[in-house]
């Protein structure tokens, strides 16, 4: 860089090194460095040409709240290409947001021995049982949604409104939530809500299994999920422990690898959350310790969640983050860390605390930006950045996605994959609406295809698979990718 | 920090190396170098305690529209701070949009001759004339507005509809401005209503008068104007040319400075609009060299202005700006760059271009930190950004102001300095409003006593004054820094 400035200072641009120095900024990009075929190049050039259009258009839905932009990226001609893209994994997904909340209504809570009843605050809880279940504090009496349904008059309504308890989902999303207060008070209420259904052991295993569904539909072809591994319930009222739920979780997605063989399954990121104190912490780490003693082939790590601005920092929990390696023990760590808007505050040191603890990948990393010198460590250490940008939009940390903070980590190839972290709850599935957020609003016109293969690219490569898993994966995709250029770059 | 690096890759945080690691990254900052004595340390800590404060508070004005934020900023101790800190100067205004536009209305639309006409868009134009104006196309008959008073039931009314249309001030942003298209079409309009006002000769001169006044009550020491140097109209019809314009600058200037000798003066940046063509802006470049040589005291540059996204790159006009170093001469360029959410488009090449032409300073910079190569050019060329968030937040680039990439490169120590743009539209005045969303907003709880006073040093540095110039004025600031310390730190 230092020759071309020679030349800027002479105050005549010089064409040549004015070319050379786009050249070098585009090199530096996500997909800078990845060469197309001639079909490749082809697909790009029309994915440029339909951006174009996009962006000149009457409405530019990365501007927009994703609630109000969803209808226009439905008809988008570029979401349509991204959908049927190979995607490679999805790396930060939660386990409860994994299944659109039509089905937990329209199916799940018309199951038999389904109760509800009403909090004061206008939410609701559900609870299977072969009898009529012990009254909740704060809650009404339970009541069968099936003699409820029979009362009503609008069983739609009353569903639509079900539906609302479950999601964030509302047409005036600046109205209903002005505040990241409340937009996170809401948020941790919908899961409230869901825990009672998904919780059933039976629902638990049928929910994960169409969560895997979801995620193959939209050619995704590996998950890795961050679970809080909770007690389920049977009918009868008996628990099964978090053993059952993280052996489960194996299970299911055998199943599903047997029924798809061109899936490649799930491992679990075992989390708690942040609220927690510090013993319950170190309890949870021991327990994930025991989980990947016992279960090493599912079990990938331990995480925290919860809302970083409002709960306790990585360094408040340093004594029981250090346990693994007192006890000398590899448990790989994925942090959410750097969600946060607020610069210099204690959650703020989240991002360097992650690195010093030798973290995998790093949730949102939303503030790396703003730490220079963690984003040199986590660049050199090869910790990639899980962007996930609708989950930033609604959860109100940036509004117009061109100034989502991944822009700046693209244009300098900081390691990055795109995840969709609570797809359901923002009315999202898959992981199709992010890449197009990535791939039309935060990359702009600098984005191409190969900003979009290296992405895909990037969530095997950074995931916590063994390096021969990886190199197996990466083959697999190569051939959905290859098929999926062929077919579209006419 | 590669040698730290080894430290963290061991997994077990080291808290010296962590202590280590922040302190490097807070001395990246701006003004993370600048050594506080024990007074300026006890200013900075009763900052950061009204900081936890104002962050804890129910309303964080950051993330609000600055139409709603100021009367919650006006409250706020830290703005009353800033307010009496001397600040420097203030090197991006423009040239109609020093003055409170209630000035304009309430004294300068009452004087004799003061003509009105309604436009079918619901806007007005001004001419001052001593005989009924030759009607304009598109416009009403001219009206004295002396007439038009005395009809009207409802003076304060019509002041205010009047006031409306010099600003873009509204209590309902949000749905008055749904999009950067409609923000820029109000914005462009209110300038073609000052003009009339403004370009009247003798307000011209007591505008700029007054304009110096609101920024020496907000402690600003010495301006840099960018200025249209527009021909000005007499009573009786007659023009003065551009030169009078300057020549006026210069005189009223001084006669300001005689008045105020803490004051250090005016630079002119001559400024035309990126709407013009290529062989209207050679002769732009023609007429500022010419001016450069006539009054070289006051002429420091030449410049751009309109928006962006709208209008021709610097690429466009590269034989007009290659004029000067084709002459063997060197004309200052202070060009707007980068003020856009776009990435990759032809008008974000701007950043580059601006850099190639050897540009003084940068105005806006906004997408800077998605182009890391003209980022670490600039640095190396020592070219400041002019960071203007209420320009930029009003304008529709970010909204929450936590967001604005300023954050970046303040992050990084990269050269800035803050402005206002255009203070008198947003409803702002001198430079304390911006000065609060850059210490409150952008740095977050990171920024402290020595980022203000690295800014406002700043603020000379990369002024246009001479060296001589610089070091006068350097120690004469440091001396108004010095007393605000002592009164402020008790
Ligand atoms: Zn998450
Ligand atoms: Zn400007």
């Amino acid at each position: 860089l230092l020759l071309y400035w020679a030349h800027v200072c002479l105050g005549v641009p010089d064409p040549h090194v004015r070319a050379r120095l786009m050249q070098e900024e585009a090199s530096r990009r996500t997909g800078g460095r990845v060469l197309l075929t001639e079909s490749e190049q082809k697909l790009s050039e029309r994915l440029h040409k339909l951006k174009e259009q996009e962006i000149a258009g009457p409405q530019f839905p990365p501007m927009m709240h994703f609630f109000e932009a969803q209808p226009f990226i439905q008809r988008s001609p570029i979401f349509s290409l991204l959908q049927r893209m190979p995607k490679g994994a999805a790396l930060h997904v939660h386990d409860f947001s994994l299944v659109s909340v039509d089905w937990l209504v329209k199916n799940v809570t018309y199951r038999p021995y389904c109760y509800i009843c009403f909090t004061k605050d206008q939410s609701v809880r559900f609870l299977f049982s072969a009898q009529q279940p012990l009254p909740r504090p704060q809650c009404s009496t339970w009541t069968l949604l099936e003699t409820l349904r029979a009362k009503v008059g609008n069983v739609t309504d009353l569903d639509n409104s079900l539906i609302g308890n479950l999601t964030l989902f509302t047409a005036d999303p600046g109205a209903a939530y002005p505040s990241q207060d409340m937009v996170w008070k809401k948020f941790e209420q919908t899961f409230i809500v869901t825990l009672g259904l998904v919780t059933y052991a039976p629902v638990f295993k049928e929910y994960f299994y169409r969560g895997l569904q979801e995620l193959y539909m939209d050619n995704v072809m590996y998950l890795e999920l961050r679970a809080l591994l909770p007690k389920t319930y049977e009918l009868d009222g008996s628990m099964h422990d978090r053993f059952w739920s993280l052996r489960t979780y194996q299970e299911v997605s055998r199943q599903f690898v047997a029924d798809h063989p061109d899936f490649l399954g799930t491992r679990i990121i075992f989390t708690v959350h942040r609220g927690l104190n510090d013993s319950q912490v170190k309890e949870a780490v021991k327990m994930a310790i025991s989980m990947q003693k016992t279960y090493p082939e599912v079990m990938a790590g331990f995480d925290l969640v919860g809302r970083e601005d409002s709960g306790r920092s990585l360094w408040y929990f340093r004594e029981a983050l250090s346990l693994p390696v007192d006890l000398g023990i590899t448990l790989p760590y994925f942090f959410h860390a750097g969600e946060t808007d607020l610069q210099g505050t204690e959650v703020d040191g989240n991002l360097l605390d992650a690195l010093l603890f030798n973290t995998s990948r790093i949730g949102h990393g939303f503030a790396l930006p703003h730490h220079p010198v963690a984003k040199e460590l986590s660049r050199k250490m090869g910790v990639a950045i899980e962007i996930c940008p609708i989950s930033n939009q609604v959860l109100k940390l940036v509004s117009d996605l061109r100034n989502h903070p991944a822009a700046v980590l693209m244009s300098e190839g900081h390691p990055l994959v795109i995840s969709s972290d609570d797809p359901a709850v923002f009315g999202a599935t898959g992981l199709s609406y992010d890449f197009y957020e990535v791939f039309v609003g935060i990359g702009g016109m600098s984005s191409n295809l190969g900003t979009l293969k290296e992405l895909a690219i990037n969530s095997l490569r950074y995931s916590s698979l063994s390096p021969q898993q990886k190199e197996e994966a990466l083959a697999l995709w190569q051939k959905k990718w290859d098929k999926f250029v062929v077919e579209n770059s006419q």
